[in-house]
This record gives C-alpha cells, sequence and structure tokens, in this order.
C-alpha cells in the first residue's frame, strides 16, 4: 500500500475500477495507475478544564448548529493527534493547553470515524469563539447544556471524564458498553 | 466536511484542484463538485501473548520484508478499532484474542500515520502464517529478534508493553519522548 498519495500529479484524472491485482473498487489514476486508498477519518479532541470547568463550544457549523460539543475536529495531514487536538481547540476555541493523556479512543463505524481524545488543562482562562463557533464558555458539572450536547461520543466523553477527574492516571477508554461497542 | 464518501458514481473523474469555498488543492470531482479529503490513515495493531509469549510476525511483503513486527494493518471502512486490529491478527497470523485495552497512541505525521495499539490475550495458541507473513511466533522477551524488527514503533510498543504487562490497567502511552514526539 503506497504512502506516496501527496505526489499525484496535478492534472490527474480519477475513475472508480476494479486495479491491477485488487478484488475491490477504488479510485484509479487514469494515466499512470496510482490508487486513492479511501480510508476511515481520525477526530481528534479534547476535555479540557480551567479549575473544574469543562471547555465547550457551541457550534456555528453544520452538523448540530447550535449545539454544544468539545474542541474536536479532523486531523490533518503530517499533523501528529495531540498537535491535531491543540490546534481544534485554539481554532474553535482560542484555547491553549497541555495535553494530560489520552481519554479514549472511539469507534463510529457506522461513519468509518475514530475519535481520540485527550484529557488536557488550559494554561489560561482566556478563551473565545473561532470563526466555526457561536460561543465558548467553562462549564462546571450541574451547568453543562445537557439538553444541547452536539453528539452522542461528547456525553460519553463527559460522562467517562467525570469518573476520573481526580485521578493522575487513568487507563484509556472506549465505547461505552453497549453504544457501538465491540469488544 | 461531508461524510458522503460512499456514495461517489461509478463513472465520476476527479481533478487536483481548488474547490470553491475552500483554500487548499482538493481531489474535485469534475462534474458535481464533490470533494475527496485525503486523510491521515488509521494502522490498528496489537501486542497479543499467549502464557507472556509475545506474538511476532514475520512480513512477506515489503516494506521490510524479512523482518519481525507486531499483527497491524489498516483499518478498513465502516469498521472498529477493535474489530481491525482482531481482523489483522487473524489475517497475519491466523490468532484468536481478546482485546484487553489500548495500550498505546502513536503519531507518525512524516507519513500522516496513527497508529493504536492494543493490549491482547490468545485465546487459544494455535497459530500460523497469512498470505502476508512468512513465519509466525510466540517469544518470551529474550527470544525478540531484537536486531530484525521491522519499524521503530514495534520498538516501542514491546518496550512498553514491557514496563506494564504485570499491571490489570494502566494509562496508555503515546511516542516515547524524542521520538516523534510532540507533548
Ligand atoms: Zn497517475
Ligand atoms: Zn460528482
Amino acid at each position: 500500500m503506497s504512502d506516496d498519495h501527496l505526489h499525484i500529479p496535478v492534472d490527474a484524472a480519477f475513475s472508480r475500477r476494479v486495479p491491477i491485482h485488487d478484488d475491490r473498487e477504488r479510485l484509479v489514476c487514469d494515466s499512470c495507475e496510482y490508487v486513492i486508498y479511501e480510508n476511515p477519518k481520525i477526530v481528534v479532541g479534547v476535555v479540557a478544564t480551567w479549575q473544574g470547568k469543562i471547555l465547550l463550544v457551541k457550534r456555528a457549523i453544520e452538523p448540530r448548529k447550535g449545539f454544544w460539543t468539545l474542541p474536536a475536529g479532523y486531523l490533518e495531514l503530517n499533523e501528529s493527534a495531540e498537535d491535531g487536538a491543540c490546534r481544534e481547540a485554539w481554532e474553535e476555541a482560542r484555547a491553549k493547553l497541555v495535553i494530560n493523556q489520552v481519554m479514549a479512543v472511539y469507534s463510529i463505524p457506522r461513519i468509518s470515524q475514530i475519535q481520540i481524545i485527550y484529557r488536557a488543562a488550559l494554561t489560561t482562562p482566556d478563551i473565545g469563539p473561532g470563526p466555526e463557533s457561536q460561543e465558548v464558555g467553562l462549564f462546571t458539572w450541574q451547568d453543562i447544556p445537557w439538553d444541547q450536547i452536539a453528539f452522542p461520543s461528547v456525553h460519553w466523553a463527559l460522562r467517562q471524564y467525570d469518573q476520573i477527574k481526580n485521578q493522575k492516571a487513568f487507563p484509556s477508554f472506549t465505547n461505552p458498553t453497549g453504544e457501538g461497542e465491540v469488544i
């Protein structure tokens, strides 16, 4: 499986067909047989806190515009997962933070998505909405807008964070049992 | 960002250009402006043991043909990370196993790769080479072929596994400090 996907010529055209030596339809270059593999996507995000309060952002874009979520987004090419999580926290909440440890690895196979969520600490309470956020806030547990949460995995991460918030180190979580769980 | 990449028409042709409302070159459908995002890839793998011995496979394919590695490979579409890790262990080593917990999440940004490694237990010592393996084996620590290991991250995973092999639960690892580490 080639890792040369950054070297596709600018004028290449691709068609969906079964490449040589393969058994599935792929996106194949019409002139050189280069194959683009369609892969699951990686979302990186954080449960980040300041003095026990949890950072949430209100989405300014679809899907789930107007609902609250954790800072998270797609990992980019040539980016570490930790860098991606920090970048998203900056882009969405103008938050600066220090990653503490992997909090959870979730699988959402229906949409071919893996979510890697870190526990993190804000280094300053100065936050503000980025272009994809309507609003940002630091919430105590009881002030979290539970009926306006954007995605099920945000519920998972918040509940799991609450279990380990006072632990110095902890085994990372996966999908809660019964919710898209596989093991 | 669309998740409709499974619905690309069979006859679509794609060119590399800057799509509407974007600022980077992407692969864009010539007829409908559908964008294929090129994303980092997810590798899923296991440190799997039977009575304290670690499962390794000798690669029958490039890169690093003839070198030893942990069962691991690219996550497929619509697959959970745990299912993918078990599938790779079956494909490469005919191994049946039970996932225990996330052992490590590594970032290899140079090749846009995230590796999710689980600790696992073989449910039977019956193993054998799959089509992409020359050989498989269960190794004690001192019998591991240390000078014939395929990739740096296999060294990372083996060393980190050794640190936690007697622990019931443990915080998951990331890249070892100084080796592509970012935090
Ligand atoms: Zn080509
Ligand atoms: Zn189209």
